[in-house]
């Protein structure tokens, strides 16, 4: 069996680990390895498409969520001193002042690096998240096809 | 070395990262792979048995944490948005309005699929959890035969 | 290829996550296992020297930065139950009341058994971390080289 691949299971939905998943994909396209992100529960957040939200067809508790939650990847709120918004901006500053890319410029690069990113079917059931919400080129799969993935990959983080 | 397994070590103890342990753990059995769960720290938690919570011999700091930890599976805090459990009880609602099972079912189907549950020594020794209050068919291990086990696993995660 | 090593992604700067880290380390070495624990964002906490925290030739947010952060290990926060440092506390005294060694003396015992610490280039410029802060012995990597070392590892965690 040939393993040359990286797979994520992203289920944080927290700005500076979905930044640390970014980076690390992003690196490992860098060494032509194959790079696979597959989003469940919170993580689902990196890709949903702000301007595409909709509560069409969606009972209470999937419209309260929809509306509770952020609208995009610049949105979701840092895992640790988040105080409000005050401790990301603070990272947002510290990141400009060094001219590092912010978390929608890390996304936008690795799809266009060729990172497959990968939508949990069944936490898109459970949400109320319909695939037309998400970013374009996300693929919906289940847990069987996560792990059938992940088991032909060099390295298999949870984040 | 035949590898062929699945392997977590489950340290969170937190309902939702709990749930998906175990949807990925019955995931692995499905394929047929050997599933390993080794639970440590706040992820002792979910080994639990509600039923079986003692206070004897245990000293005045294992008695108080004893008392302020949830006591089973079903009262585990989500990770983000719990919201003193009114976040909670929403995505309790979305689960049940899709007909997916809860944490202890999912976790009931664990065992009777063969997903083997394993406890640290070290995680119990210094949370003064006994053994007769965990789980039927739950096995103690220390660190070291968590490390031996996981290396022949195909797929390790931290979750 | 010859896989024999244990590998770590330390992101989180948690006490509870940082010490299962440090236990793992240990352990993997212990069973002659090559053990890389590379440390980013929130991780980086865990190898300041809190001796050498300088304020020199750092801009407005990077001294805020150092200032709102735990000093060193010890001062790191619980990921849970932490309640303004009561939890913490009670978890230190248990510890101690089993005479387990506390993090920073698991992180001493990690470098003496010849645990190796990275620390990731890209989150000490954008935290405005100097090499000179952390202790002595950790080694600057940027993340391809993380990928390149954790590719060969048996067993690659993310905490």
């Amino acid at each position: 069996m040939n393993k040359s691949g990286f797979s994520i299971l992203l289920f944080s939905g927290d700005y500076d680990k979905c930044l640390a998943a970014m980076i690390l994909a992003n690196g490992a396209r860098d060494l032509q390895m194959q790079a696979d992100v597959f989003c469940a529960f919170w993580g689902l957040l990196l890709l949903r498409d702000p301007e595409k939200l909709s509560m069409e067809d969606k009972d209470l508790y999937e419209k309260m969520f929809t509306a509770a939650t952020p609208a995009g990847a610049e949105n979701l709120p840092l895992s640790k001193m988040n105080m409000a918004g005050a401790g990301k901006q603070m990272l947002l500053n510290m990141m400009a002042s060094k001219e590092a890319p912010n978390l929608v410029e890390f996304l936008n690069g690795a799809f266009h690096n060729g990172v497959r990113f990968h939508a949990c079917e069944l936490s898109m059931k459970i949400m109320g998240f319909k695939s037309e919400e998400l970013l374009p080129g996300v693929e919906v799969r289940n847990v069987h096809e996560y792990l059938q993935q992940a088991r032909q990959a060099e390295i298999q983080l949870f984040i």
